[in-house]
């Protein structure tokens, strides 16, 4: 199957009008996604985007179209020298090496190509993927500055050692799903009321685990996180997210003021860069949770790729691994950061909501379940109920559980209207012809 | 005096045609500069650009439109809440933050406002910002992520430091110029004969140092270190430079093959992500070089922020700081990152070559000497021999020292006809209207 042409498109939702998506450091997203269809000539179309909260978006789509060259005329049967191609282009490669807006782009094009061979398989991304030999999963991975914390042997051997119980596991996530935890609740725009309200309905939706936002206002933030844990009694686990917005000096001394509200996690303490501020953050708070709870640190879904993310790992700097579908290198170095995170022993808790990422990391999950961790333990997918309706197989929670997608592909498509209605600038919705 | 307009250019340097620049990473590169004018509604205009290789060239002039509303209707009068306002905007921030195209697009407009603001003032910019009192120098940086290892108050103290020399160092730097080294002999693309000529003509030239790349092929490059040290003798410092080539494993490895030939530094070992990866590089050489000397290692070219260079001196990563102009925030992430190597004693020897870079760079490490570190004790900048023809206010090199600039302005101006010349796709010389 050869890709015969490249489109791309610039989607944006408006969202900064009801203030959902609001936190500490992002006041008013317009949750947006630079979007792609990889063409085949056929009815069988691979679909894929990556995530911004507005402007900018341009950039990511500009960056697509800088792909263009590299695919078009290309199979899919090979997506691990398929991905090596994008990410090694030389002249490309100086925008970054592998961050910014040229690797989102990148993680557009490289899951609308595992959309398009999941598609062509008739099967969902997570059970495809796990269909997946050790040998063919290694393949896939690119090793380069990883093989001091994590070699292809390593990577081999984790897979192999979850050859056994593969059916078993799947069985399980056909029956019960994959444990959700949500953001709804907690928006930095929320006023006392609503944020009350919708945490005592997420908890009686059966989530066990809520996120608040925190970090513009200490006086709020302990007012909300009381507020909340006298809603949702002792046993609902509560995390908080700072969204980037301290210094390690700030980040320990907030935390300090929280912690009697027991957070389970502090997410995004600081720099999604600073490996080095996340383990001093972490190395702080050890004592702070009490005897029966260390406050947990995560960060991810800002983290450009695996090199921070292999860092991370090696300087015990957090616990919890946040990974990201469309900020780095798409499914390709989504593998390799599951087997990092595999190799250290650390849980991961991928980062959703936006626009489709809740569709799209519960195939990375699932397969992690599958045929990589083996374990759903301190292990849940983040969930935000918004935007689902723009795509054509949604996000299904139920229970508290991500409903294991069955339909073909990896489920980035969105309704051709969606993209029709909401394209910017032109579309009726910004031009304002119609209505939202 | 208010910014009117922003207009930007891709300006392309068909230099693959000649293998100029080839390196382990980059075999066929076409310099290029994301060009962008800011305009006054007078004939004083600021210039300023971001250096890439070629393709993505068109992302980085996205990027720069994309920071046009931000820019367009404001002063440079307060550059330091100018620069802020770019990397702060929370919607263009997620696709950093502070990082890749957009942060190298940020770097091309905050130069072009200091061009700006030089050229007002009538002052070459290392002279204008060396006459900048230590509480406004201050004030330029952003300290966020930065104050576990530099506060606003150890920034001042080290500036408060350096003020009673500047007079006598600025006239140091007006009659012996600034220390320089070559990469003009070095490219992996050279053959043996031009390697060696153009090492001895760079000791001719009174360079005390110059610099192979490394990393493609061991074989080779033991041989074209061997001959080079032949050629110029014990005395001249040779440095290599790996482009990102290796793994940790790799780096050492590599590095202890090319141990007897003294190599001074190797530059960039491994990802420039990877803080821990260069520590581990650099602790592993320390045994290296034999008794009298140790393998320095440097990076920076590819450092994307304060962030990573924080942690890399926190972490002891580095022996050598090379900024680069046009990929930080330009000039206030710039001075950050002196006051950083300046708290944590490291020499900075900027990145240059490419489009422009020597040009601008000059004016950075000047100011250092004048107004921060105070020293240019192993401290040089990087000088390639190509491109100047394009600009304004070339950079001179003479008896291996660079001639302190006098012409008004950050030297970021080209050539109009240049830009003509050499825009992309249109300019003659891409549309295949006139040969070079």
């Amino acid at each position: 199957m050869i890709i015969t042409a490249l489109t791309s498109f610039d989607v944006r939702f408006p969202t900064s009008r009801h203030l959902d998506g609001s936190d500490a450091m992002n006041p008013d997203p317009d949750y947006s996604a630079a979007y792609v269809v990889l063409h085949t000539g056929s009815d069988l179309e691979g679909h894929g985007f990556c995530f911004t909260i507005g402007r900018g978006n341009e950039v990511c789509r500009a960056a697509i179209d800088a792909l263009a060259p590299l695919v078009v005329g290309r199979s899919v049967a090979d997506l691990g020298e398929f991905a090596r191609r994008l990410t090694h282009d030389s002249q490309l490669r100086w925008l970054g090496p592998e961050k910014g807006a040229t690797h989102m782009a990148t993680a557009a094009v490289i899951n609308a190509a595992w959309d398009l061979a999941a598609k062509a398989a008739g099967e969902p991304l997570w059970r495809y993927l796990s269909d997946l030999s050790p040998d063919e999963l290694v393949d896939l991975v690119d090793f380069r500055y990883l093989t001091d914390a994590l070699t292809p042997d390593e990577a081999r051997d984790i897979l192999a050692a979850a050859l056994p119980g593969r059916a078993a596991r799947r069985l399980v996530l056909e029956r019960d799903g994959y444990p959700a935890y949500t953001t709804t609740p907690g928006w930095l725009g929320y006023d006392d009321e609503k944020l009350v309200r919708l945490s005592k309905e997420a908890v009686a939706d059966g989530f066990s685990l809520i996120k608040l936002k925190v970090g513009l206002n200490l006086e709020d933030d302990i007012r909300r996180l009381s507020l909340v844990r006298a809603a949702v009694g002792e046993d609902v686990r509560i995390a908080v997210d700072a969204n980037q917005r301290w210094d390690v000096g700030s980040a320990v001394a907030w935390m300090t003021a929280l912690a009697p509200f027991r957070p389970w996690w502090i997410e995004e303490p600081t720099s999604p860069d600073d490996v080095l501020g996340h383990a001093a953050v972490r190395s702080a708070l050890a004592s702070l949770g009490g005897e029966d709870h260390r406050i947990l640190v995560a960060t991810g879904e800002h983290v450009q790729n695996r090199v921070i993310f292999k860092q991370l790992l090696q300087a015990d700097a957090v616990d919890i691994v946040q990974l990201d579908a469309c900020r780095v290198g798409g499914v390709n170095e989504n593998l390799a950061i599951l087997l990092l995170a595999a190799k250290f022993g650390k849980p991961v808790c991928p980062h959703a909501g936006g626009v489709g990422l809740c569709e799209l990391v519960r195939h990375l999950s699932m397969f992690d379940f599958v045929a990589v961790s083996g374990s759903t333990d301190n292990r849940m997918i983040e969930y935000v109920d918004h935007l689902h309706e723009h795509f054509l197989d949604p996000a299904i929670v139920r229970a508290g559980a991500y409903v294991a997608p069955t339909a073909a592909g990896y489920s980035a498509q969105m309704h051709g209207e969606s993209v029709r209605q909401f394209a910017f600038p032109e579309g009726p919705v910004w031009s304002g012809r119609e209505e939202v």
